[in-house]
């Protein structure tokens, strides 16, 4: 957040600052749902409470989508609604966990896994998970992380991943839900980035994404409007929420939030249309263009290792190799905001241990951007 | 819970069902914050993230609003905009206590309190808040179970309380701060019906309800734009952050849920002109005149003890002469739902131990479905 504050400061001088930090499509909500909302205030729909999971419509139109996606058959009581997978990340440990319990992640990981567990009073136990591990967790790990501070009462995954975008194959998953039964461990599986991928082959099984449940209910997926859709700001997620954790969720649900934001449900049904599915490919699009340019100039940057970027809108990196006299890529990236005003984020802020030489650059403010933001840290670099 | 899931049975199968139960307004939102929606997804404004602790705009019109209605001056940096007061409740018990933690509140009270707190691990002590204390919690109280238990770490509050609407005077909530200050405890103020109330003298001070940061700013206050504005479904609440606690709730804002929804948001400002004060104080005189008539009524249908519904739009009311054959209240909800087709809640929903012969009648649904309901209630009292 200090590169946020920072980036606001500059341009408020008047500095033209090319951003790649943000975790967040620039191109907003599909047309369809803006629309939707346009109505549902015209109409002077009331707006009230909605039940606590949410508006049936929308339950229903995600088992639609999970049909369409997955070819899973969900019952709409089996999706939770949620004010954003913040929302659910919280419904999710308070129902499963207990103050004191051991719950793993890997690190790299999206830093507000580890607060929010950390201020319920879980202890998180991180999971060093470089490139020799495809930055993501395998179950040897996890036996070491037994073995050595004791049984764990949960696993997070993310696949796609924030920061690496590394993605999970269906093997791998496979492997990690079995080591979580065998070891009665809740996984809970965070698919907001699902849809945003780079496969080979788009008409492959898993192109844009494994889901947890096409291998195992007793997962709890965390999903959300807004990658995918682009939908940030209407704070508006879900969970599919196995049936023995059902009671506690909903008991939980009504008490810490009352229910998710309705403008929001009500519009969000029409992200489901042919039309909104269409918009939300040509912005994946645009991610790839965007990645498949970052991507060709890596050697040119002269940079180390990259984090396979199998989906979502990051690539994280290393560069070590060109880090010259700063001590990390925190320094690295405070220069390179003051130098060239180019906005990416260091790699401590997602791994506290091995990310002191990474960084993550954003490619959701599109190719253009990217580019000039090359442009510029090759500059930057050419005086280390 | 299951009283509103009867009601939308019943309702299914074609019956008229009068229903005295909903917390919130039936009006809706100002129609300048619907028309501020509607442009805001017409001119498809991003609406993406937007500071973990809502836009500027709105803090700074929420400090206007302080200026108006208790003459304080605030810097908008002191307001943080939350998801609902229920957002800001997770914010207000995860920054100021611990696990382990005993917080005080009064029983009767509205029950996600307790339910919160008893989730994060706190411990919940109950102050027993009858007739004799005007159903409102008091030093001496504090006192004993500071005597009985030990040290408390805060105090909930609430003023027009849920269920009662009774009102904490400004001398009152002197004497608790004072309390809090000498006990070294955390007063959290919830202030979410301010605004509704029915004094003798309408311009008198504290007619609206005394801010706590009238008197102390080392308080948390919590309040939302759902009872006053009518915007329950927006998910747009409020808290006054003391200095102290500021760097803490900062950082768990961004990590619990990023950011209070953005068209919510963006609309909210527009709950502050003159226009959409003059239509919620329009619908504050209905629930005056819905109060007036159930007041006026209460000797003739016999009930007994009526708590001071100064505010808020309940009255909370012993129907201990009036049970008949029914052990309690909660059996005599049910059996009036079903014979009479009238809803209301039992008072074991809001105190487990002395509610069970109150009920709470709200007077959102109007004047002519209280007056309907009272009919009924008559009707099916003389069975009894």
């Amino acid at each position: 957040m200090r590169i946020l504050d920072r980036v606001a400061e500059l341009r408020a001088e008047g500095r033209d600052v090319v951003s790649l930090c943000a975790g967040e499509p620039s191109g907003g909500a599909p047309a369809a749902v803006h629309e939707r909302a346009i109505r549902v205030h015209a109409d002077r729909e009331p707006l009230g409470y909605t039940p606590a999971l949410g508006i049936r419509a929308l339950r229903e139109a995600l088992a639609g989508h999970y049909a369409r996606w997955y070819g899973l058959a969900l019952d709409a009581p089996e999706v939770a609604i949620t004010t954003g997978s913040s929302g659910a990340f919280l419904l999710a440990f308070l129902s499963a966990f207990e103050h004191g319990d051991r719950v793993a992640l890997a690190r790299p990981g999206y830093p507000a896994y580890r607060n929010i567990l950390r201020s319920l009073g879980c202890k998180v136990v991180e999971l060093d998970c470089g490139p020799e591990v495809r930055f993501q967790p395998t179950p040897e790990q996890l036996d070491a992380a037994v073995a050595e501070g004791g049984p764990i009462a949960g696993l997070v995954i993310a696949s796609p991943a924030n920061p690496t975008g590394t993605m999970i194959s269906r093997d791998e998953l496979e492997a990690l839900t079995a080591w979580c039964h065998a070891n009665d461990v809740r996984l809970i599986s965070d698919e907001i980035y699902h849809g945003i991928a780079y496969p080979e082959d788009p008409s492959a099984p898993g192109a844009r994404g494994t889901s947890a449940w096409e291998l195992d209910r007793s997962a709890i997926v965390v999903s959300s409007f807004s990658k995918y859709w682009g939908m940030t700001g209407f704070r508006l997620g879900w969970m599919l929420v196995p049936d023995g954790l059902r009671p506690r969720v909903d008991a939980l649900a009504g008490n810490l939030a009352l229910c998710p934001p309705a403008p929001a449900q009500l519009a969000a049904v029409a992200a489901f249309t042919g039309e909104s599915y269409a918009e939300a490919e040509t912005r994946v699009e645009e991610f790839a263009a965007s990645r498949a340019l970052l991507l060709s100039r890596i050697d040119v940057l002269g940079w180390g290792t990259v984090a396979p970027a199998d989906g979502a809108f990051y690539v994280y990196a290393d560069i070590a190799p060109r880090l010259g006299a700063h001590p990390d890529s925190s320094a690295w990236c405070a220069a390179l905001l003051e130098e060239e005003g180019v906005a990416i984020v260091p790699g401590a802020d997602f791994d506290a241990v091995a990310g002191r030489t990474f960084v993550r650059l954003s490619l959701a403010a599109g190719p253009a951007a990217v580019a000039e933001a090359i442009d510029r840290i090759l500059r930057f670099q050419s005086r280390l």
